[in-house]
């Protein structure tokens, strides 16, 4: 028997047991004749002690010890002398009686403390070691928790966890898909699933009614900071469902997890924000509205004044930064190097001072009187001692522009708070986008999503105007799930391919299971997925989804731990038939 | 709004109430001027009723229905006349008032029934109508709840549910790995993990201390009946445990699910049989213990009489099938033919009747007496009314064939009831296996599997006599989980590479990151993986994994409703630096 207890769990009421412990020399010091291990597993840390001069052997043996080396102690629980109040076996230490080294360590490469000295390309490398640190760890024992409790509450509201297949087809649309050479199929691949929609969606034919899966998925997509090759989505749909009742199932998981895990009760409904209204106020189909400085336009007032910059732009607009009045010129003009980033694509940015002494000191003042930038002010709700900033120039990058700019002005003012939460829905999506390189529509979300039932005709005349019953859920300007209502009536399908532009025959071969699928009896259905990696990075308060990820690749979908991808024998090529055709 | 209730909910309680359901249409009959529809959902069947004079159109409505259509329909809840025990709604019928079909549907290629009419193939590429039926319904329901039941009962035990790499890296030992090729690195290949091994090894290392995860697997075998490419594990790993500190775990696990999914109660432990005794007691490493039939050698007795086959054999051994005596010369011959099938390898079969009347009668009573016959009944604890089966031959291929026998025999006497449960471990597996072919051992587990300590010592001097301190758990002659006490000593993993005869530059290269974290105090650890599929597939008393799986693969790897593995475009093959290489 190995241990006892474990480092977390002794308490001054365990005082006089004699117990063992076993785990990893976190460190070892010496103060006033005693010397001190601290003791550390994953539930905590135990401090050792032994006296130097009535146990000299064994304090030695002590001293001997390097870091990480894994050790198996045994004692008696002792009162400590002088208490630590910051970890919960702090009142407590083992007086030491054996000591027994199960394992040595070679010296880690970093520390392994919860700010580490090691840079990221060591830590991805030793991982191994880089999860032992509190951070990483508590990353990941809340990520557990949230599936545990996902699937619990799931489970009692009737939805089944159903595995679908990982080795499935390849299909055109959408991003690029990973592939499996087969063995037994010479010159044929499986693909890896992007997303388990399409089986999801039979489930529903099939009568399942209500699925679920927390699972893996995988987009070979271009490489990007804090995006992963294969992620995990909590993926679900429901039968016999309209959108709001799709909703309203899943707005109550996000407030059970919300609850459980970061102990916050939501006991009003999450705001919808139609997208026309997200991308007018806040330049974001994902806002942020933690904060106010809702965009507002004034294309209307600002034209005309002979400001060449207003005259000639579609749209101009701006928002109001509460009790901003006072920025600096450099504050401002760093402001205007942000919003001129290529990124951005700002061409420049105006502002107007509110001063809290009722006067106003813009940009602009060359065009514009008082009276008008008050006019201003007023429009976008400001009051004394605020400060506007305006933008000017195509409506679509503009509001893009602002909503960044928006983004950037409030974590300035520390208003991005990560303990706060800020959900909503944002509903309504347009159904289609145009692609002028191609001259056609592509399906926003994907070609199974349903119209708004009002906007069907609209399909005919004007497939741009059409809205998707597809709903997101976002929170903190993060795309935290999204899903709709799916087209279940083969006619409506059949359409819809129709205006993508796909003949009969590719429709046929790209979907045509689901097709035929939907030939005997296909029930009204709808379903949302959720990032899971960046939900629980949300939850933990984090930037980066890898610190959710135990073993995560690194930006050029490499896993550096283990070293891969690497090459395979002629053997298997052979096997797979399929020879390398690498260009030097 | 679709429903108020599902079909499956509705009591006599309930009568008088108006309600709404949707759901598929079981089938409409018309007696006795009433026409009936049974309306079908995952949660039931409820009866639906129109009087055909009263309310002729209606009537003409329903009558106009086709089979597995989706329809909704309202009315009020009413006691029936003649009530159906069998279902749960069987008490009454829902008096109808509207109707509403909300999708039509083509007629089924099968029968939408328990007993369905629909070959495998036909049911295969229509599984989305298969898995409609009750029968596949309650299979994936069952796997479903053990999926729940599993991982909560886990996480009361502190095991974290931790999610390993899919995208991992190809490693030439153990069964073939499917390869996915990489985009980003020209000639590089991922490969998908024919279990999480040695990830779950990195986590013992990292702390974790207790791990656990449901997760896909993948194995590019060859291909045989009832063998997926991919398929689920529960697989498990513990620090500072030793293997009894595992077995009592999961020995609480399966009892913990035999109880909650199948209602009984073990309150025994499990036995524990060594692999020795397995082998030579039932002739198997997984033995069907719901019987006895112990096999018993008696070479000793037998050898010596002149009886050609028995002096000539290393073993001569058999078994006693209760109460059989006067089993009839055909079934006899039958079962001689069975042994001397190709797979099973037998030269022939004795037998040796022990009448009711004390009476011996053998197919070598020209070489034994009865006193001699009687002696071995003896040494095979039979008794007067039962038969005796022997074989001789080569010691492990006779004991093979004898276990396959013992199977076949149970079989055919009923013995081998799907009710009946018999769990056991069976432990100490040799540690390796020698193979002429390439003349070197190989693990017959896997490399990192520990010696049992008192064996250390033989892996100098007679290597093939190492046990493991490996395990098994059996259930009905079907091998459920199995694991091991990993090596956690750099110095002992060392060494049994050198057994398994690989250079340190082979060592390294497939197995170094895992060597390498050994480096920083790696505690003493194992584990165990349970094929899920299985697991499920057992418990619903099943024969195949393939009814609890909701989307299998033929036996040619083959999706059949997707039609996959299938071709991929040059542009994929080129992006992906690889070409065909098929012979005609």
């Amino acid at each position: 028997m190995y241990r006892t207890h474990t480092c977390g769990e002794l308490r001054i009421s365990d005082a006089g047991k004699q117990v063992t412990l076993s785990g990893w020399v976190q460190r070892v010091r010496d103060l006033g004749g005693m010397t001190f291990l601290d003791l550390r597993d994953r539930y905590g840390i135990t401090q050792i002690v032994v006296n130097s001069d009535t146990q000299p052997v064994l304090s030695e043996q002590v001293r001997q010890l390097g870091r990480e080396y894994v050790v198996q102690v045994s004692g008696t629980v002792t009162e400590r002398a002088s208490k630590n109040s910051k970890i919960p076996t702090g009142d407590i230490e083992i007086a030491l009686d054996k000591l027994v080294v199960l394992n040595e360590s070679a010296l880690p490469p970093f520390t392994i403390e919860d700010d580490t000295d090691g840079g990221d390309e060591l830590r991805m490398k030793y991982r191994y070691l880089d999860l032992r640190r509190g951070p990483l760890k508590r990353n990941l024992e809340l990520r557990h928790r949230m599936s545990i409790e996902i699937r619990n509450y799931l489970n009692e509201r009737g939805f089944l966890d159903v595995e679908t297949p990982v080795l499935i087809k390849s299909t055109p649309e959408g991003a690029r898909d990973f592939v499996v050479p087969s063995r037994v199929h010479p010159g044929q691949f499986y693909a890896l699933p992007q997303s388990p929609q399409m089986f999801k969606q039979l489930l529903m034919v099939a009568g399942y009614d209500r699925y679920f899966q927390i699972v893996k998925c995988f987009r070979d997509e271009d490489l990007r900071a804090d995006r992963q090759p294969e992620f995990t989505q909590v993926d679900c749909e429901m039968a016999f469902v309209e959108r709001d009742d799709v909703l309203d199932t899943f707005e109550g998981l996000t407030k059970h997890i919300f609850k459980v895990i970061r102990g916050i009760e939501y006991n009003e409904p999450f705001p919808r924000l139609s997208y026309a209204d997200a991308m007018s106020q806040y330049g974001s189909d994902k806002p942020d509205i933690r904060f106010g400085m809702k965009i507002k336009e004034i294309t209307e007032v600002a034209k005309g004044k002979g400001f060449k910059v207003f005259d000639e732009a579609e749209y101009v607009g701006g928002f109001c930064a509460e009790g901003q009045a006072e920025m600096s010129r450099k504050e401002l003009d760093n402001l205007t190097d942000f919003v001129k980033r290529p990124q951005i694509g700002g061409k420049g940015l105006i502002y107007v001072k509110y001063n809290a002494d009722g006067t106003v000191k813009s940009s602009v003042d060359k065009f514009f009187d008082e009276a008008q930038l008050k006019g201003w002010a007023e429009s976008l709700q400001a009051r004394p001692g605020d400060l506007l900033l305006i933008m000017a120039g195509d409506k679509k990058q503009t509001l893009g522009a602002l909503g960044d700019l928006r983004l950037e002005v409030a974590g300035r003012l520390g208003l991005r708070n990560k303990d706060v939460f800020a959900p909503l829905w944002v509903v309504d999506f347009p159904l289609l986008e145009w692609d002028e390189e191609s001259q056609r529509f592509f399906a926003m979300h994907h070609p199974f999503t349903s119209p708004v039932k009002e906007d069907i005709e609209l399909l005919n005349t004007n497939p741009g105007k059409v809205r998707a019953n597809a709903y997101d859920l976002v929170i903190n300007g993060v795309e935290l799930g999204g899903g709709s209502i799916r087209i279940h009536d083969k006619a409506l399908q059949q359409r819809m391919f129709e205006v993508l532009g796909f003949t009969d025959e590719q429709a046929q071969d790209q979907f045509g299971f689901l097709m035929n699928a939907f030939r005997f009896g296909a029930p009204p259905h709808g379903g949302i997925a959720f990032g899971f990696d960046r939900w629980t990075s949300l939850m933990a308060g984090l930037d980066s989804i890898r610190d959710v990820i135990a073993f995560p690749k690194n930006n050029a979908a490499r896993d550096m731990m283990i070293d891969s991808p690497s090459p395979i024998d002629d053997k298997q090529l052979n096997e797979l038939f399929i020879k390398l055709d690498v260009k030097e």
